[in-house]
């Protein structure tokens, strides 16, 4: 993949949800604005912060993550549909 | 519980008001954002500070909370619900 | 009493203005958002600042405070009716 | 006086405009927000900075000063009509 | 006179356009909101900043400057009209 | 190119979609503010942070990169339509 | 000129369009908020930053610059029309 998200944006690849199986999360179908699985494709390097270091994303290339339905910017990069989010639309990774 | 929150997010799962009894917290019906009591299942590694360190939260797994009961997003993790809010939304811990 | 507020946010007991006497602070029936007196139950420990450290609260535990009507979250703790609050909503401390 | 109130918030006790003689100083009639005369009755302890530390305040009790007409809070305090407010509210101090 | 401006504020007593002559600033009488040219009478002790100092104002008394008409409030102080105004709400220094 | 754009400010020369051709970033045409290929001719020299410091632009002329459609404002400079945008703007670079 | 701009302030005579020749800057007409070509006069001394020091500015008496054209203040001095405008709101230099 040749595209390197900038500070703390986070390019994410939807994972859709009729892949999922048992154990697995499954998104209520109720709610208007459901999270959904993805998986970080590239990370940025980091915001700057006051004191002007750069701090470092918490995720990395390869997290499985949930992340709010209605983030981030929708990209077709290489024939492929991906999103572009900040770290902070990412409510958190499964491990 | 395969999930990790990011930043200052806290995983909670509710307690129904209908498992309390005597000597518990009961939320009066007519307030219309009564809050809710919940315990937290995980809780993220905290958030960065304007100095790029990490603040860690003051909550931790096990924890039994109250915050607000339109707080967060909900989300289904191993067929169960559960709620995905940040440490902020929190108003205090049953000790 | 069994509840630790969180950060910066303080656990209040309202005191009825009808409890009041001679001498006591008394507030004006005209207000819209007439101050009312209470007591500190229990206060958070405090907020986290800029720097990462946590400040603690001036107010305690005992403490009889003004505070604005519509302030804070009202809750049922044992079944009593009391208000959490921030230390940002009480107007200052009756000594 | 009874009453310290909190972090940058100044006790003060209203200076009738008809109190007011020769070299005073007068207010505008038409102006509709005019700023009236106070004097300060009770200062807080300082707001704290980014810093954690407590910065004072610049008034303290005794100071004659001008603030906003709609400034602050309305309170009755051992049966006495004062007004709580910020000490950004207040324009400066008659010396 | 006898008032001191708190903070970041300034007293400034307006000069009259029609006071001014050839070589002097003339503003547009076109303009909605035209600045205004005036005189510093007394200059706050300076605005706090996040480290808890405080920065003195670049304004002195004495000091012609430009400023938006519709800056600050109108006071009247031993029955002269003057502005009690923010340094931020002063465009520039005639030398 | 005469032109040295101030601050956090990036000046950007458009590259038109149909001079894509296969492997490159496609953008989906139904989206509504689709992100847009661009190319860095020029970069501030960075905005300065809390402490004072200037921190540098993490993209530098000749850059390829991904923007938001309605981001920043058009100028023509020697005849050439370009835009000056902050590199906040940029979602990411193409390496 | 006799006129110093305060703080983070510049003050600027704009460069009519019709001056304006072969390889030069051409500003478009049919954008609404169309940028405009401007000389710097006089620039302030700096805004001060969160830790009280003062910050220079980056552009200088001379500069050509490019800024937004509805940015700043209209002032008329020594009868000619001039802006007042922050630094943050020019685009960039001409070098």
């Amino acid at each position: 993949m040749n595209f390197r998200p900038l500070h703390d944006r986070v390019l994410v690849r939807r994972i859709e949800a009729d892949e999922k199986t048992a154990g697995g999360i499954i998104i209520p179908d109720t709610a208007k604005e459901k999270p959904q699985e993805g998986e970080v494709v590239a990370a940025g390097s980091g915001a700057r912060n006051d004191a002007g270091e750069i701090s470092p994303l918490e995720v990395k290339a390869g997290d499985k993550i949930l992340f709010g339905k209605w983030s981030g910017t929708e990209v077709k990069i290489d024939g492929e549909d991906l999103i572009i989010m900040k770290e902070s639309d990412i409510l958190g990774i499964m491990a």
